[in-house]
């Protein structure tokens, strides 16, 4: 029998702390018909709410370094200011949408991250992700819309980053239906030059994405979220894109797709 | 056929913000086996963060005036910070916990309070309470935890009393359940002389609460908890309950219940 279709979205700061954009796209978002999940990050918000608390943010390669007091920051601005504030918005274009961290109904289940070189403190690196209670709430017609937060089951809350919560929800949910996984970018997707923004590499596979990274094509922040495209592929995704919000409501956009 | 039992609990600040008293309630309340649900509140916390951030605090009659900047500040807190933080407690214990505010799964939709010698700002009183959705939930084995958040249906929060968003969802339930809802209160009950807290009125019913009213022995924030209560009561709630922590652990210690 063929799989019903899931699409997997993750959003970011462009859209989220953008009102205009975040309309545009929740609206375009809750006219998918199909079975869908949101995933959204919020780290400006996190850094400007620390600001006025008087809370230092310390970040090393884009990661947050989380103390006890950067996680509750982190907590109230994830699932409290912004999670709210996409639910509420879905709801709003009859879109069911339910917030969620991985502690609520021991969705994602994380371990710390352990300690190397450098101890991110309260971060938490995805071990398990529920996806029976997932698909219960999709057959209840609602959209899941997930904060980059985590649990251990123990009691702790974990800042987890939210590009691999949706490679690891997309990789759970791929037995049960066909998942799509769309990086909302604030580009067009990848780009072969970085000052050209219509230079958009609409194709990479694992060979090609090797190449670009040993030519230094693909760098910092691109490497991490590369890493979790070709992961969630390897884990039977059946398709993975990385495009600017109108992606959504278009799909004829010029975008980057990824494949084995 | 007989109804099933539900717990309906309600949890306020003097348990919430007392982390040894929390984590001994949420241990007490993850042993109850049948059907539960929690409702919290948080207001001293919220306050705090509004102090914090520099943003005034106008509470008028115990109700929080709920500017935009309060506004975000209480989703902060209740949905984000005190949920997340019960909701991760509660896995701990085994009890598999799931935050929602009203706008989640579209579960209590509430209106604006009307203006007539006060204007509350964001703060919403409850016109739905989508029973089948929460029963949804509680057939999977969830125990939804519910902050004092709702929504409109149009993309608007607001704030909205806990005690009144228990004794709605304990109303909603009644037809499904045998509905138990549980006022847990720092005193030991309703006192009928306020200097002496063993004066704990064990039976409440509407006759002697109208007396009670009357000698002014009810009075001040008492007035509505009371009147949620009597509102449940005549909503087929089958027991309401006032009573301090322990009750839920040892339902034999003194404490106020209340009938028509």
């Amino acid at each position: 029998m063929e799989k019903q279709k899931l699409l997997v979205a993750k959003i970011g700061g462009n859209i989220i702390e953008d009102e205009v954009a975040l309309q545009s796209f929740l609206e375009n978002f809750s006219k998918i018909k199909e079975p869908k999940i949101l995933i959204h990050g919020g780290g400006k918000s996190a850094t400007q709410l620390a600001a006025k608390l008087g809370v230092k943010t310390e970040m090393i390669d884009g990661r947050r370094i989380t103390s006890a007091e950067n996680l509750d920051i982190v907590v109230m601005t994830y699932a409290g200011l912004l999670n709210k504030r996409i639910v509420s918005g879905l709801q709003k274009y009859n879109c069911n949408a339910m917030g969620l961290t991985g502690a609520d109904a021991n969705v994602i289940r994380a371990e710390k991250r352990p300690v190397q070189f450098i101890d991110y403190g309260y971060v938490g690196d995805v071990v398990e992700v529920n996806d029976t209670i997932i698909k219960g709430f999709l057959n209840q017609k609602i959209t899941p819309v997930f904060c980059a937060v985590t649990h251990d089951s123990n009691g702790q809350l974990f800042n987890t980053n939210a590009d691999t919560i949706a490679s690891e929800i997309a990789s759970a949910m791929s037995p049960h239906y066909e998942v799509s996984l769309f990086y909302c970018f604030e580009l067009k997707g990848v780009l072969e030059n970085i000052k050209d923004k219509d230079s958009v590499i609409e194709h990479i596979n694992l060979e090609k994405y090797n190449e670009l990274r040993d030519a230094q094509v693909i760098a910092d922040g691109m490497l991490p979220k590369l890493q979790n495209c070709f992961e969630a592929l390897q884990k039977k995704v059946s398709k993975v894109h990385i495009a600017n919000a109108d992606f959504i409501k278009d799909n004829t956009t010029k975008h980057t797709t990824l494949s084995l």
